[in-house]
């Protein structure tokens, strides 16, 4: 990859130096394996704290297995998950929801990826009738896969409706942080709809580290034996946990958040304005779609990583992390407002 | 945990210098995430060759995933694992063979952890009638879990058995360093009886990593998505190819495994002498298994932290670790002793 | 249930005189269980003929195990299957497809019930991609869930598209004989596209009797063990044999079929030209489905079984059956004629 | 097969006449599909009755379909089962509970087919450990897989110490019936401990029905969605309905039995005189297991067909079913004493 900053992923950033830090400490010596540890300990005790979680926190390795051992704790056999389409758990993770839990998902079409009590309503037609998969758990995204983001009374009307109708809550939290900072709440607030959530630190300035956050103490007692029937236990945990400590240390959790959403808003402040460029969803994290003519497309790739989303409808999707630079970003407008005014 | 060194799991110790420095080093700005890196380039390109592996090399974050990952590219629906009774997926792994591969594991007593061609043969008999699931896939573990080591002569026996009864061969290589260590072998010499292997970091000095080593050309294709699908894909993977980088470099990875082998030797030649204590295998790693009266059991871990490995039976495991010094033996060794001698 | 006859389902049906007779003459003494008799060797020889399979044919017990085993000798753990929405296995098999295969259904939308080469490539966009579940068969309708019928030339061009996308062809065929019959072609003519289908004879006037026929040799061989394991294996199974024995005597299947399509077209034509009666689709099988007013609906149900299919849409399904009179035809269009005057 | 009777199976069996005419008497015109028609209703409520069933009775299309509806009510995801290692569900199911349960089996060594609570302790060492497969179903299997019966005290203490330990207990009851005739007792007697039992009728003289009885009312809530997940729900229900019927009226289910076990009574008392005959365990129901020199066995084949249940140890199982004649055991039994005093 160039030298120039990727605008593909917040995963294509490193490590923020905090984190990479508190792994370095953590390297003292023996101590028992598999979370026993006191930094699994600290970690944990602070995210059920700050989550206000009645149940349990359990650290995992990636986002895809917090989404796992996270819905295993809410379904049955014959439950299904209703989702919405562009969920990462319907779109981006090889068909695990239905290989590793064998449930069925039921999608909702969310032009913005957010749903509503109607589109979940609109799923609830066959209950009762045994040739249906029954839908248990809602599964949402927060920040959504299309970088809109919940409003604190989105949520509460969500989960409303989820617990008054047998339903159970989940919340994908890959990029929780970014819609706390968003929002200017508490991981508290965000969570207070929610049944499990994950809580995501690798596109967060982490190495690789995620946490389930089990909100109901009922709901917690399998999980020790799920995060480890579905691998995601790791043996020297302590490096894990490390992470999160720095996360939370000072809410570096939130201003990381806070810098990435900051700098994907300049980048769209800065395209918006530039012909032949739209803007498709709100900006409301650290994630920007535009759709854009190809031949721009194209010519923009070959000096900048990022990916295209939607190729039929070219829709790019740009993405800002802890570590983007207002140069980053200036320059990157720059070259974006070259293509367009080249080609027009 | 005391200051005092573990002797409870190659788990318990640290990251070794030089692969922390891996990982700092690497954290070089952005990349491609999910392992279109350099870093995993070279990795997997460097262990494809010290294997031998006409198939490819797949990194992932734990034991357990290189496991199931590993044998999911072996097996079809209706097909079993043969395995000792002992292999730690059969009794170390929450039951994810039977969960996320929904394969049936086909135990035979090991008494030393090591299976036979004779022990396999035992198995076959239902092949062919669709009541029985059928054997597809032989399990070993090198080195095993009690310590043991197979020697080449025994791995190419039972891979020629395989071979010739339609059988494919998976080595759970956890310990294969240590394997190597001890046979004074090459990777290649201890791959070449096999069809998949994992080949294990962690309780090498690593942070978190395994790989999945493909030998044969035709068993690799589906793994990029069974990996992602089992949740065992690392986004930031440059640090898992980091850290494999610098176990590579230098043989670093050897090195390791042969002190931690020295060490359970010393533990060993100093235990060995001392009235009522047995040690119940040959040992041919880094693990040690004696047993001692359950007084002297209770008595030695008010000071020292292990395991004990049957309660019945009042087996204990030791473990050294790369890390594990000789003072650190010799004190431990004297521990016993003490025990032992104030006891009778 | 009243007396009248039942338009709700073809499995409303009772059991046509013929098969149970069948039933009753296999009741000779002993036979070896599980397929291992000669009327299980008869009519399966009868079914690979009819259907020219080059591969096996296999009885089963209903119709989601034929699809679910059917499916199951296709399907690769990371692939996924392309299906209509209103596909059975998507719609009324309780997530069977997800549970017991693991696998994921990409839904395609099918106004009519019917998929298309078109329909088909939109799903391909994620191959090669590890994060997306890969497309690994399409599963069709043979009549569709909504009574349509595919040619013969739109079965090629599926067929045709499907094996040059290396993609596998699934005909789930519960009322193939409708097509057969309303087509006025053979099995083998529908079964040309395949590499796997059912054949259903419970809804033609069988007690409980499908076929898994595997058009392709080198998909057969698994078959054996997939029936047993997904509790598809009739021990008794000369009655199920017994009872395809007598459909294929004298070709009973398609007169049944061809008699239950016609008692069909007698329904519509009866009711098309009725006001406030909207026929939804080409009544091509043994299915019609109206679009009535909701008073009408209920004011129907009062005398006569019928599901409705839509509540939304106030669509009903009128199903026709090998017993269907044309007397309880006229019977039931005479009071679709009263109760939509009487509210006009 | 020949004309003479099979003492291979009770399945190699017909259909009882009885039976064979009440499914001939349910073929009455249309009824609903799926299990919502008389004949269920009654049938269920009258094995409900006779089990003392608190929860609710579902009726399935065979026994290796019954235990895994019925082990699906009862276990978590990271949940096994206790069973002995003759269980069918562990030796003649091809892995359905490892595929379709994602279950692990611990395996007990049960000599005679039967498990005790102190086997069952065995098992319980590695609760609470995350690395561990949680024991929470025991399963055994009445009469047993080798012929011998559990005692009703037996039956109770394996009941009260599953209860006392968090374990449910599930008895895979494929010759349930055979049992309440060995110990005189009624259906109630024998499910008292259990939580959840299969009844089978198949291999008493149905043509195909078994019944999965939930004894306890929280668990009956999942079960009809699972039996349609799992294919075992039949559409044309009522002639699986009226099967059961015919067994229930006068208790034809008992006399069935009764008389099967009278039969293998009969023939072990004949052969236990034999020289070179060795009987292995007590005959407790239908089925007879004995020790045989190989010729001899082989020389029996020649005429008789059953099954060499062990061919390292040369024993043979000879079933009778309801309609084994003292005629066809008489010829039988000279038939072993012909054998065996020629070569002697």
């Amino acid at each position: 990859m160039a030298e120039r900053k990727s605008f593909g992923s917040d995963n294509h950033a490193g490590v923020h130096e905090a984190i990479l830090n508190a792994i370095i400490e953590a390297n003292t010596g023996d101590t028992i394996a598999y979370g026993a540890d006191q930094w699994t300990e600290q970690a944990t005790a602070e995210l059920r704290r700050q989550f206000g979680a009645a149940g349990d926190v359990f650290l995992v390795l990636n986002g895809s297995g917090a989404n796992m051992v996270g819905l295993s704790l809410m379904l049955r056999r014959h439950e299904a998950v209703i989702c919405a389409d562009s969920a990462h758990i319907n779109t981006d993770e090889c068909g695990s929801a239905e290989r590793m839990l064998g449930t069925k998902l039921l999608q909702v079409p969310a032009p913005d990826g957010k749903i509503t009590p109607e589109l979940i309503a609109e799923q609830l037609g066959g209950r009762g009738d045994d040739h249906r998969a029954q839908p248990g758990v809602v599964a949402i995204t927060q920040t959504t896969e299309l970088g809109t983001c919940y409003t604190l009374e989105e949520l509460r009307k969500i989960g409303d409706f989820c617990h008054s109708n047998r339903l159970l809550l989940y919340v994908d939290g890959a990029r929780l942080a970014n819609a706390a900072a968003f929002l200017r709440c508490s991981l508290a607030d965000l969570a207070e709809c929610a049944d499990v959530l994950s809580f995501g630190a690798t596109k967060n300035g982490a190495l690789g580290a995620e946490a389930v956050v089990v909100m109901r103490e009922d709901l917690a007692a399998d999980a020790p034996y799920l995060r480890k029937q579905q691998t995601q236990l790791a043996s020297k945990m302590r490096y894990v946990a490390a992470q999160f400590l720095a996360l939370m240390e000072g809410d570096l959790w939130r201003r990381n958040a806070a810098h990435a959403n900051e700098m994907a808003r300049r980048l769209a402040d800065g395209v918006r304005v530039l012909p032949g460029v739209d803007l498709c969803y709100p900006v409301e994290s650290n994630a920007v779609f535009a759709r854009l003519d190809r031949r721009h497309v194209d010519a923009l790739q070959r000096d900048w990583f990022f990916h295209v989303w939607d190729e039929r409808t070219s829709v790019v999707r740009w993405m800002a992390a802890f570590d983007t630079t207002a140069d980053d970003v200036d320059r990157f407008v720059a070259s974006v407002r070259d293509v367009v005014t080249d080609s027009a």
